[in-house]
């Protein structure tokens, strides 16, 4: 199963793509789209939304998941994170595929084990259950930490389907 | 000259088309673009995406506008509301013209004379000024208001242009 995690931010949106066998993740692609300074929003918004579609007709995701976002506390901030999330959303929307939410808690507990772990320890994690030799990009590693979240998840639910199933 | 408004909104998003010749405005189309409750929020957004870009292709527009949003309060509304402006930006960037954000008291005056006006005022000179037996639904008004203060600006920087070129 390919599962496709998005990390959409005014400045930086990053992506992570993994392979989930059982219980075993592999990288497949990462990348953060950076956000031309000074370019129109209109215009940056569709490059976010070009460069995801464009990635995801690549990788053929089976389940794209997107972070939840509760508790923004600043107005002007929310409105401009919810433009970029638009379009990521739009996007995931194209590939017809299954899109989930994942709170931040469930998003660090599922790659470190605790709900309040920092960013640095999520980082280290994403990086030693992909079992690559150095760190990704911030942003990138963020993407694929939620990936692995959802993939988590995912892998719960089936279980708890396959066991409802067969009583 | 074809212009086209946009009311983004987390529930409905109005659209209006004119077309303007010198200070003469005409109705092209308009309407709104109700989010169905209950639908998974993507294909909300992609649904105001995509009924944005045809009626965009159709109707070929010069400049579209929308409303540029300063002060709002509650950041979750902000973040909603975010999320169709993005989908309406993205729409436009698709179509290549100009995009322009106007702000809420310069639409109201650009209709009706002053800053301050009512909604009722506003849709209502939106009804004289496009000549219409009767007042066009709400959120279609609103983004007629937005493509007449729209082209309002564009002739007046039209003029400052010409003016500049003939010192």
């Amino acid at each position: 199963m390919i599962t496709f995690g998005i990390d959409p931010g005014s400045q930086k949106t990053g992506f992570g793509v993994i392979r989930v066998e059982g219980s075993s993740y592999t990288l497949v692609a990462s990348g953060v789209i950076r956000m031309e300074a000074g370019a129109p929003l209109a215009e940056r918004l569709n490059e976010i939304y070009e460069r995801l579609c464009t990635c995801m007709a690549e990788h053929a995701p089976d389940r794209v998941y997107l972070e939840s976002i509760f508790h923004q506390k600043n107005a002007q901030s929310a409105l401009v994170l919810g433009h970029a999330r638009g379009a990521a959303l739009i996007a995931a929307a194209k590939q017809g595929c299954p899109i989930g939410e994942i709170t931040p808690a469930e998003v660090k507990k599922a790659v470190t084990g605790r709900g309040n772990a920092d960013k640095h320890q999520v980082q280290e994690m994403v990086r030693i259950l992909l079992a690559l030799d150095k760190k990704v990009a911030q942003d990138a590693s963020d993407a694929l930490a939620i990936a692995i979240a959802g993939a988590s998840r995912a892998r719960f639910d089936d279980a708890i389907a396959r066991g409802t199933g067969a009583r």
